[in-house]
């Protein structure tokens, strides 16, 4: 047997694995893994650098398949390698509920799925994440332990979703010379051929921002070989163009958009193995193919060793410290580190914006723990996110701490998603909260992934003011705060903005959306308290002797006008009291007497928060006042919005008093 | 004076005009205004086809700031033309509760403001569908009465966000050779000069997507006025890059990011008047500069004369017709043809998915309402948006009523902005519910604009089993709902699919968004009401003779789920009643008496839906009991996930029953 000849014998296998796999499940994506089961053979066998054995191996190249649809191709391929996480059972029940071999690869699922995507050109934007990661991580410990390529497959759906243009033009950027984009050029969307909806010239588009590139025949295992050995030496991010042929080898429906999205049926499947010259039975490799896969595997098993070498020769420390920063646990120090600024804080009592009060805090985290990532979306002066510890990255030097992300919001934070997920840094952005909505598809998957990406989102409420409608959340906390697994904080003083750092950087498993006032705000905390009172997720800030009448819930920046309500309740003879509410989803996760006693049971339960009511119901019932936003923003000044829409401590009070015919 | 000088003083009106009104308001970005002044007085007074006295005039160019911020740039030359909505008052006003001048420029606070904008991008993005919309109008009533061009200007920030390219692809695949983008080349953004984030060469990235392309000095008029002549011609949309000096006539600020967002100061103001040689007061125009500005205003009154001649030669029909459109007025006879189907539907009882019954319902309403616009964002077949009506529109052929959007439902969402706000059209589109995210910020400001978008968003829930939690919404009823002004329509069977599309297109002042299912559903509807109960919001579907002791509250697919609970728990003697609740928003508008006549007063209340709790407590109070999902979906047969996260009939059975202690 020739060596092109085992080549389409070892293409063939994901090609029948992927087929059979869809058959079977009666649903699926035959049309991806059959195309690029040659591209895949090639890269697989011959460029990634992995170790089935031990699949977690920080020096892994990482590889992102960012056309999701197509995770036949990747299961097929892993368990072809040998990865354990995918027996030739998990493929067989692909899509099946509890298999690893869901629709859609999802990380977590098991080893060898870098990343969770679907979502198209979200796998795009990881990978340049992940990319910026090893950089850094090379910055910091050296080339000798970190140097791996991250490569990509990547359909004509990633490339025409506006999250790619921010990801390639930061990417060319910042030279990311280890990233290699393998284009599934194979001219077919699901309405049809390309060219009913785009006329890009990819190629021409890549280079405009700095890559090289290059065409092959994706079904020419030599001409893609060459391509990615260029790859490897270019001084700058690369896209391979890889003319593929849809659904290759099905005799009826390759090339077509029928091949794409659904199973080829019992006779086109006959007439591929026939095509194919493939006379097994479904699920069956061969033995010789399933060996040279096997053997294929174990390729890098002599660099992972030499790898450990290297790394064993490094001093202890560094070992210990790019150990500890791989695990992702933050060090030794940080939580005295917080308790100390926390007491400075209390005796301080300073009045600031919490977009400030977030900068201070900065100041300490970034100071005790080095693995924090900083950065904006073009806004560093306005978020408050560069500390003096974070010197920007540039394309030639990465030992920096702080991104400047551009205008690209949704990129930033897939990229982050990415940088998370290969691990060894903490990204934490920066943007204003109306512009949640540009991040929307990547947060929500960083909770499904169930990553440490923290977002400071400043200017959180009309409280901004004159910029307007536009500019101000309105919608956005309840939005925010659906997301499952995703932690949506408003801090409301000071020492809150402190707690709601210390629970974004101890969720090792949780996103958090840190929600900042761009106007100062008095501290609240009136009683030092070592515990993060935050972590609660809704607390009595201020009680009443008597039993109180009135409750009153808030958060961020309406927690103010609560306690000045307050005030004048108690100073006109009602008891009440009030509620901090920094975060829904902790509160949620508190006991059941827990929560009914900060719920409370209150003649009047009134909510203020310059968002819309959706969610508060939870706090005040269905029959409970809330004082709050009833539609869209407007521009003015900070104070006088406020005023315009009613959410002030006198309406809180008239409210009240109303309310309990006093 | 020579043409440039007087060219210079009229520029120079804007310059001051907006340092002033920003220095007032102590608060908004002078820096584009400035910059930007000599492309504007080019393109204001020498280019763009418009009639201050009769700002709608349908056949007027359009103009789109993109870069919102330098809202003074545009609130000025309105004033400057001599729009009335634009006073020398409002100027001084900038930024007040009130005012027309908001810190972005709002649509609908003026005429002359064609778009909102601010979160950049999506102001190109809206051009894209205004170029659009003017090609389908004039493919409808001819070139003589419908030619117009458009014109946007965008800063880095625009061409920096994702959503620029899926627009720009568009546009260039479509030949929109009427599209003419000004891109503010100042090479600064907050954080500095671009190159901190960003070396793409934007005219080969146009160029690479069939744009015409051209760079002037952005301060020769005869320069800019050349490019404008040309891009005219093209036959191609143009990208003009037309550097510029953010700031200019600043003596210290020009050329940097201090320029862009602050107000200059009465120091630097005082030292640009001097170096601008402009000695008049704060908002002072002198009154040869005035003139020329408003006899300019007045240059394409002939053009419109002209433009009412050619129109009132068209025939009555045809020009009943296109003010109907324009107008936004539906036809004679929808009402009555929707009536008849309904009619239709209720005998026939049909079973189907809610995504097909759209398509069937679509069929009816493309037939008699002539202006509606399909598409989808390349999910044709799995959307059902294309109906025997609507052939697809091509580059070379705007007869079509149907749009191929490619994978790019950020641009989509923000083109079919554009589109209705252009007018004449009813833009509907399709994509899957899960990328509603995609899309948000386009929903958001279609919402804010109070534009009637339509967007088919099918299989909306864990329903549509294998591609798993990537692609299953859980969050996004919750956040759909948060936004206001915008109907989230979640139909339970045909009947209510019927009137959710029609309560879509008579809601001429809000988007919808129309969540299908993918999997089939019975028909719920046992009598015939020709009233749209789902135009209540929340109906009762089935109620009990005696007292309910239970009341299920369920939206969609979950509508079965509460109606064969509702049958298990009467053959158990507990008399229950079941509400339907495809809309939140509407249900939240009818009368007080109305809605706790809906909500009764049930022992037990519970609700089923395939999402989330958040919101449900409006319903059930927050004692109440909610069968739904708690986290992401997972990928399996549907009717196994339904099981799987315990969303059945026996749950909500058991569930009342144990509250009820039965």
């Amino acid at each position: 047997m020739t060596d092109l000849e085992k080549h389409h014998r070892m293409a063939n296998a994901i090609r029948f694995l992927s087929m059979d796999a869809v058959e079977k499940a009666k649903s699926g994506h035959p049309g991806l893994p059959m195309g690029t089961a040659d591209i895949a053979t090639v890269l697989f066998t011959q460029f990634l650098k992995f170790n089935p054995t031990a699949p977690h191996w920080a020096d892994r190249d990482r590889f992102v398949l960012s056309a999701g649809h197509g995770s036949m191709l990747l299961y097929s391929a892993l368990y072809l390698l040998g990865y354990e996480d995918f027996s030739l059972d998990q493929l067989k029940n692909f899509r099946q509920i509890g298999a690893r071999t869901a629709g859609h690869p999802e990380f977590g699922h098991g080893a060898g799925i870098e990343t969770t995507t679907g979502p198209l050109g979200q796998g795009l934007a990881n990978a340049v994440g992940m990319a910026i990661a090893e950089k850094l991580q090379a910055a910091r410990f050296g080339e000798d332990i970190v140097d791996h390529y991250t490569y990509v497959l990547a359909g004509d759906g990633c490339l025409m979703e506006g999250i790619s243009q921010e990801a390639l033009t930061l990417a060319g950027h910042l030279k990311l010379n280890k990233l290699i984009v393998i284009w599934d050029d194979n001219n077919i969307s699901i309405d049809g051929k390309i060219d009913v909806t785009d006329s890009t010239d990819q190629i021409a588009r890549f280079e405009a921002s700095g890559w090289a590139t290059s065409r092959v025949d994706g079904h020419d295992p030599e001409a893609i070989a060459n391509a990615l050995r260029k790859a490897q030496e270019s001084d700058k991010p690369t896209l391979i163009a890889a003319k593929t042929v849809i659904g290759f080898g099905a005799p009826t429906k390759a090339g077509t958009n029928k091949v794409h999205g659904s199973p080829l049926g019992a006779d086109e499947i006959a007439a591929t193995r026939k095509a194919l010259n493939w006379s097994h039975e479904p699920f069956v490799v061969p033995s010789d193919v399933l060996d040279a896969w096997r053997i294929a595997g174990l390729r890098s098993a002599h660099a992972h060793k030499s790898w450990e070498k290297r790394f064993a020769a490094k001093d202890a420390e560094t070992r210990a410290e790019f150990e500890r920063r791989n695990r992702g646990d933050l060090p030794a120090g940080f939580d005295e580190a917080m308790l100390t600024y926390k007491r400075k804080l209390f005796e301080e009592q300073p009045s600031l914006a919490t977009r400030q009060a977030s900068e201070h805090v900065l100041n300490v985290v970034n100071e005790v723990i080095p693995e924090t990532i900083g950065g904006s979306a073009d806004l560093t002066g306005s978020n408050n996110t560069k500390t003096p510890q974070t010197k920007a990255v540039t394309p030639d030097d990465f030992s920096g701490r702080y991104m400047h992300w551009g205008i690209r919001e949704h990129g930033m934070a897939a990229a982050m998603n990415g940088m998370a997920l290969h691990g060894g840094v903490i990204p934490y952005s920066g943007t204003f909260l109306v512009f949640s909505d540009y991040c929307r598809p990547a947060l929500r998957l960083a909770a499904l992934m169930e990553q440490r990406v923290i977002h400071v989102m400043t200017h959180d409420s009309i409280g901004l003011g004159e910029d307007g409608p536009t500019h101000q959340p309105v919608e956005h906390y309840a939005a925010l705060r659906a997301i499952p697994n995703l932690y949506f904080l408003r801090p409301a003083d000071v020492t809150e903005t402190l707690e709601c750092w210390q629970i974004a950087l101890t969720a090792a498993k949780t996103p958090s959306v840190l929600a900042l006032t761009r106007q100062a705000l008095p501290s609240q905390r009136k009683t030092f308290e070592e515990e993060n009172l935050s972590a609660r997720g809704a607390y009595e800030l201020a009680g009443s002797e008597e039993a109180a009448d009135v409750t009153i819930f808030a958060s961020g920046s309406e927690v103010e006008i609560a306690m000045n309500a307050r005030e004048k309740l108690m100073a006109d003879g009602i008891p009440a009291r009030v509620v901090s509410v920094p975060c829904f989803e902790l509160f949620e996760a508190q006991s059941d007497d827990y929560k009914a006693s900060v719920i409370g049971s209150s003649k009047v339960k009134i909510a203020v928060e310059s968002g819309i009511r959706l969610g508060w119901d939870r706090f005040i019932g269905n029959d409970g006042i809330f004082v709050g936003m009833h539609g869209f923003g407007a521009s003015g000044p900070y104070k006088e919005l406020y005023a315009h829409f009613g959410i002030t401590d006198t309406a809180v009070v008239d409210a009240a008093k109303a309310r309990l015919g006093a």
